[in-house]
């Protein structure tokens, strides 16, 4: 958004900045795959970015924050499909078209959430940072099955359900991140439909 | 097992005492929950529990480890179920036999488990403390899995499942902890049959 053409003053450190928070992330996984997660500081990466420390935290407060920034509007959409949905679309179609809509990036987001992903997959204290957020996530799902399921939110039933369709779909995308050169959903969505299919008896 | 009257010499400061590392970490999870956790140091566990400091770090190397150290008596008796299993039991028994002889629990492990449950619930920094070592989890089933499922256990397939039947088995145990004033096998079981009951159709 930023459009230096019709902009001629001079830039001065310290003014602000169009910045593009996703290109900024971006940014940050390659550099953190070259030259690993602890070793890279916030310094390194406004330096990489062009812009100043301070723009830089108003964005990403912490190192963390530019690991999972991304996921928020992956979450959102899956939000609004499972909000939007007739009651008479079965519920695996619905959590499939949540899944393949959210999941539906851009390459550079593309890219971004493979990175993202082989990260979190190793570093355990990343993923607690993340713990939080989804967690707004299994509340969406819980008051989605709930509502279609026909029983209580706070039940045990809709509790783990809700927390196995988080799981399974998250445990899906980290493999994809390590196994799969392609996108996402299909992986994502062959995750759902192992869950429900009949594999215990 | 210390025997004072067999053991007339005197106490003193430093001397090594014998140690029962699950009552030691019940009266922490109490006093966590009477105190709050950010608020207690190890030395005030130290004094409540009437040993050196040197002695809880070398049992308990952190206060994490005071919540989480009685998980794993947990997970290695799963183990042992999923490892001797017959090929004739269905997988959903076995599942299910796993779980419950795995808390299979003494009253006070009963009660520090329902404890530490509670706290994990309400702090998401301490459930990454965890992750690596419910790792071990995701291993031990994955394996089980691959074997009963005749399909590879870096697939897609056995990873998500795996995954899935964790979670269930963990999110159960949170509900359990919050919700429910028995055992909580059944509960878990209930949470197994859940994810492999029809429900997405």
């Amino acid at each position: 958004m930023s459009s230096p053409t019709a902009d001629p003053a001079p830039r001065r450190r310290g003014r602000p900045v169009d910045v593009d928070p996703e290109r900024v992330a971006l940014l940050a996984l390659r550099h953190f795959d070259e030259h690993g997660y602890e070793a890279t500081t916030m310094d390194d990466i406004a330096e990489l970015a062009g812009i100043g420390r301070r723009t830089l935290f108003r964005y990403f407060p912490s190192k963390p924050a530019l690991v999972w920034g991304g996921m928020e509007p992956v979450v959102e959409r899956m939000h609004a499909v499972l909000d939007d949905a007739s009651p008479d679309e079965p519920v695996r179609d619905v959590l499939a078209r949540a899944i393949t809509v959210s999941l539906d990036l851009s390459p550079d987001a593309l890219e971004a959430t493979r990175r993202r992903l082989r990260l979190l997959g190793s570093d355990p204290a990343l993923i607690a940072f993340g713990l939080s957020r989804l967690n707004a996530d299994h509340g969406m799902l819980a008051d989605f099955l709930a509502r279609r399921l026909g029983e209580p939110a706070d039940g045990l039933r809709v509790h783990v359900l809700a927390d196995a369709v988080s799981s399974a779909n998250f445990s899906a995308l980290i493999w994809w991140a390590r196994h799969d050169e392609g996108v996402p959903a299909p992986v994502a969505v062959a995750a759902l439909d192992a869950l429900l299919s009949r594999w215990g008896g």
